[in-house]
């Protein structure tokens, strides 16, 4: 039988303390894929048929603080109480339930978004990371991250590249039970990148990524090409990032993205998260392209659009989108 | 060396008279690909990567009459003289070459769509089908079907199969000269079944479907899945023309054309040949089987749409687009 959610705990958390201190608070930051992560080797687990590279935000992301109640769970998200009924509070019961230490501990949780919910914008990324984060100060388990980035994974995969700042690369791992597949920070900084989110939909998304994924690997038969992909990618982002070689940087992202919608598009029934005005805003893009601009956009499964660009085209790019929401990930 | 044009032409014409008599007049069906034809193994002679499987637009398509002329060739387009310098000119001159008996024989073409020229409706493939008719006729070859779906292929790859009417096998074939790839009618009608055109843009599209096949066979990891995806939906869509079985037929022919944008799309540069309105149009089709429409749709290279349903809803797909332009392929 492969291993369990609790199998993992039980593992990372031996001999830790079960006791829970009066609150926990911490921040994790979003974290945009620029080599997607896309497919599941083990759905229970949230391990991933490959490996994946992503930039964090920054200040962007979730905070949570968590303390324990007694009676019921009771969580806050952005000001307002959570309906229990709400895969928000679904999805967080079900990952706490993995770190009571007995079933009559409950936990208060408040959770605030810097950024739009479940519109491609990784906000279930950094709030498991956050909510992890915050459970190692509630109960003062002092873990060391990549245990924390294993943890975080098992409520939502790409959270576990949200416990870190900066270029962070989560590796596939092999093993049945995981512990091979964490996330980890490269050392490297760009100073000067830039990240723009453009706000085609604030709606919450119609499929949500897990069955999306579910969908492409069982279905597309594209899918069977994507991790070769994903091999050649990871490469050259990781020889961009050391060159700061900048176009072949974007030029990557930008492309490793499409291939990710391409392997959607080509499941049954089709999984298309484009918009018309996604394409509009992608076709704009790639004229500014080619009229010179250094610009290359990268989307998760959503409708939305994050420019990458350098901070020297950042009045080029806001006159081309001026609504565009500009991160410097690398800022203090 | 591989054969060139000449070659095969030489071969299936020995023998075969070389005077020209007073004209020739032919009519050729649009086809539009069920199974799509994305990806060439021979560039010089158009030999296809894969097999495909199309359905001729009965009515719609392109007659050309061509007759002997001196001095100079002279085309005439939808009633208009044509640029020499046009792509157009170019093509149908190189084309010609290859039948002038001697260099002193030029010709006048004189041709007409009644398709929206170079907007992915597949106006070169009836052209090029039309104007090997009318050369068999004004040489008086009398050649057999397969023999002008060789000689059509020359011209552009599609052509091939527009000297038939009804569902079209192009066998891919093997031979370095191509003299096994060409197209077949398959027997089997169904009057029922109706395609309807969905103008996006008549606009001479942006990058032209030769590069674009080329692009991807050379850049788009997922092309390499393609093969295998294309003999799937072969195969069912054959058992869904021979069972009539509606769904299965539209189904594979929507998923066959999605996953041939994929591959495009994962290109790089991605051609992306839709338009917001293309995405906004796949939605509705979308949206309208959601709610028990059986529609399908395919497209080719281009922004534009293919509807697939039967006579039976004809009403609701002109409630649903009213610019619907209806074809009855069967119909006599």
């Amino acid at each position: 039988m492969n291993p369990s959610k609790q199998d993992v705990v039980r593992r990372i958390l031996a001999g830790k303390p079960l006791e829970p201190r009066e609150h926990g608070v911490a921040f994790a930051p979003s974290n945009i894929a620029l080599c997607k992560y896309w497919g599941k080797r083990d759905e229970e687990l949230n391990l991933p048929m490959t490996s994946s590279l992503s930039l964090s935000l920054g200040k962007l992301g979730s905070s949570a603080r968590i303390s324990a109640s007694s009676g019921i769970d009771r969580y806050e998200l952005n000001g307002v109480a959570v309906d229990p009924q709400s895969s928000f509070a679904r999805r967080t019961k079900t990952f706490l339930d993995l770190f009571r230490p007995d079933p009559g501990t409950h936990f208060n949780v408040v959770a605030e978004n810097t950024i739009p919910t479940a519109a491609g914008f990784a906000s279930s990324a950094s709030g498991f990371a956050a909510l992890t984060l915050a459970l190692d100060k509630l109960f003062g388990w002092n873990l060391e991250r990549r245990n924390l980035s294993i943890l975080a994974r098992l409520g939502s995969g790409s959270a576990c590249r949200s416990v870190y700042e900066g270029f962070v690369e989560w590796h596939a791992g092999k093993s049945p039970d995981g512990m091979d597949s964490f996330a980890e920070r490269l050392g490297n900084k760009w100073p000067e990148l830039r990240m723009g989110l453009v706000v085609i939909s604030e709606a919450e998304k119609a499929v949500g990524s897990r069955p999306a994924m579910k969908q492409t690997v069982e279905t597309s038969p594209l899918y069977a090409a994507w991790p070769s992909k994903v091999v050649h990618d990871l490469s050259e982002l990781k020889v961009a990032i050391a060159d700061r070689d900048f176009n072949r940087f974007g030029r990557t992202a930008e492309s490793n993205a499409l291939a990710m919608h391409a392997t959607m598009i080509a499941a049954w029934p089709a999984v298309l998260y484009w918009l018309p005005e996604s394409v509009a805003a992608m076709k704009r893009v790639v004229a500014l392209r080619a009229e010179g601009l250094p610009l290359y956009f990268t989307m998760d499964a959503g409708p939305n659009l994050k420019l990458i660009f350098l901070e020297k085209d950042a009045d080029a790019v806001t006159k081309a989108f001026p609504a565009v929401q500009i991160v410097a990930p690398f800022e203090p």
